[in-house]
């Protein structure tokens, strides 16, 4: 970049293409949301920053610790789920930390990281339409329209329970108490965890499940609980990543080396 | 899954194809690095989760206070950073969140995202070589192998100084000051700043540099300097497309319709 | 790989894990669709490789020639393209072409890439509701439902017409004459461009239409329209990440340096 | 885009940004290196389109076919080759096919995708040093450098010869008889055979061997060596990630759910 090629920076339109209000800048100033970053650095956390940068204010401090127990609870699943076993593939195959990062984190789809964005918007729905009372009936309608598997409920693994529910659930009660969330959404999420163990198999609150009634709770969009829910998974495929950069390996395939895939002519 | 085929994970070679220390898993528990989730939920801090899935322990307040700074501080530099355009523009070609974040943390490499960890490298080379002693000869020799340009020092937007860096390196003295890191890193680092400012143009510490101070204060490995940095700059990239999502458009490109680029005939 | 780990695969459920009707190995053996592959090798064309990998027989060299049609006119529309924009920028990033190309053709969504995609899901509905005389009636319905644009038809910049559009649409006449293909998709896709062009001004086919009813007409199912895309694009996404690996460049924005984007106080 | 937008189009800094050799375009015109593209459409093959894209011209039909033949050959390796095994498990998480293939040709690294790159430097070395007289002090020197594995040598599992390398040598053959190209590196390839032979046991030539030799006997530079193979592997990154999605299957793990990984206390 020369001073003539910077002479010639005349044009607003193009400016104006790129326009946010998430960061203004100068030189020698950097400012989010209107605040200055060595305001932020050392003063608010993790947490909070994520928040601070996905909305705009800067949360409680009890919102802010609800937030960093969702994000806590849902690093890692291990290497069953795609996502990490993409990540620790990548790694053997020749590519940087950030590269497995992004074949991994890209996974975290509708299906793999989508069931707690269509859980919050349930939740939404059935706030809307009158609350714990209306959760039979909307439960009914979701399920006609969408399938009977309700997101955010069961678990093929952990079948009596996911160890996380009611320890997110736990606090997400202390903050109810404390005032500074509503509740509503917790209750809706227990009045559907109630409905469905109606049936054979009781189908508790799963890690999803628990996230979304605090995405929810904390009046977070519904796509922002797939976004948050790649920010915290992004700790558990970075660790396995660099797990299996030390273990070594090259172009691990999913299968040990001594199986082949089962070939079927069609 | 079915029952029958539930039976038949007679192979061990198969389970330990896939072998991690991060996750332990049976029904109903998950442990990480040993330590029951429910214990950690609500316990630790997020930045004290990443360090435990990243290291195996779970870091001092302090330490973890430090490593939090860190994630602040690098979370965004704006749309003119490559990977927060790519964000913003992946959202308008109609991907989800997760794919945005997956295509722009992707762009995190040597160049854009790699200063951190060259520089701690290099921090470990001085520090072997005896320290802050040690920094004009192997300056010289960094120089003469990889060319006059320090990662970690100057801006060619903050000329006069980045904004971020005395106060993450104020966060770094004091922690040095109660004893919990060795301040022998921060020491060649400035000794490294010094030693360029002989020149006409200073060309003082930014972003990287003082991120890569408290990685390698905190004892991280050299490539976990950029791993961490994906997740700082995770949040800003996921904020943006957020934005960007909301401000609507379609197929967005670099510049406004309004322009074409230049063909050159070669 | 040890014999001792190879003596274990034992367990014919992990073979039957990943099972394919594409490729068939043993030592010394590669068979796709049971082809061995060195009867594949310099006898059979790209394109007609790719039908074979997609759909498992070996297409006729009209049919193959038509899809290499598709497959050569889709390949680039220059740096506006986010797809483009994010190679280019990508590449200064310090990644590898691989990653480049991983970061760009990941956004191929259902905005930038999906538009053959719904077109030929419409094509295909029109069709069986009866063809032509059902487009009138067919397109009332789809703009209720998706609103008033119609994919594959207008381009913002083309907006006499899409020089890509004739040449195409005039090798799927000559393969309609050939009686390789029915031309029932051409000449539904020439019924929507006539209704469309009722309103004050034409929308005349694109690209996006032209290669759709190419898909259509060839048999493709709808989601590889996008597939095919995604293979033809990548030639381009490849050629201008060379380019501007050639030109250099570090940590390249969408805008000139001189530029700063806008913020605007919410 | 409105027309006052429009009217601000005046800083020729903004499109001078985005230079490109590679396509011009004006509104009813495209064209690729100078070629409108409605003489490439019918005209050129899919790989003469690719040549004509990366470099500028336009090949012979003998060079169009030997670049075909190795575009043909790499397409698939099977589902325990990383890339495919991440399209395969991506497309269960949710996401579209454009993902799945930007998550998998992600993955292409130095040791997946980036042994033909590394061959292809070596045969440049070896013939700007003299061709195949230098070739066992220039494999020497490699592997002193490098370590002993030579890419493009050996195979894990087609031990006995890779069924794709005498097929695609004879092709160079044959070429190289009818003075299309010169034959220097498949001499040097064999010469590298030849060497590596002298040993208890043989490592023949593979796949990346002699696609390696069919690019540089084309003039490509090595990096389009990976590149190129980027592209035949989509094919199978495409097929198989369609494949997957009509079998079915969520969130699909690398094992059948009945095997869990191996935890190893450390």
């Amino acid at each position: 970049m020369t001073e003539a090629t910077k002479a010639t920076a005349t044009d607003k339109a193009v400016s104006d293409w790129w326009t946010t209000s998430i960061i203004r800048m100068e030189p020698g100033v950097i400012k989010f949301r209107g605040h200055p970053i060595q305001d932020l650095i050392g003063t608010v956390s993790f947490p909070q920053m994520i928040w601070l940068m996905l909305r705009g204010d800067v949360p409680s401090e009890g919102q802010a610790k609800l937030l960093e127990a969702a994000l806590v609870a849902s690093v890692d699943h291990g290497p069953q789920a795609p996502s990490i076993a993409t990540a620790r593939m990548a790694i053997t195959c020749g590519v940087g930390l950030n590269n497995a990062m992004g074949s991994a984190v890209n996974v975290l789809g509708d299906v793999h990281g989508g069931a707690g964005e269509q859980l919050v918007e349930l939740f939404e729905r059935i706030d809307a339409a009158g609350g714990v009372s209306a959760v039979p009936e909307m439960l009914v309608a979701f399920r006609a329209e969408k399938g009977k598997f309700v997101p955010g409920y069961g678990h093929r693994f952990h079948k009596d329970g996911d160890p996380r529910t009611p320890r997110l659930l736990g606090l997400v009660d202390d903050l109810v108490a404390q005032g500074e969330i509503s509740g509503r959404f917790v209750a809706i999420a227990r009045a559907i965890e109630a409905e469905l163990a109606g049936r054979t198999h009781g189908v508790p609150m799963n890690i999803d499940g628990a996230t979304a009634v605090i995405f929810a709770e904390l009046g977070f969009a519904s796509p922002l609980a797939r976004g948050i829910f790649c920010l915290s998974r992004s700790v558990g495929i970075l660790a396995h990543a660099w797990e299996q950069k030390q273990q070594g390996g090259r172009n691990k395939g999913p299968m040990p080396p001594s199986y082949l895939w089962t070939y079927r002519d069609d």
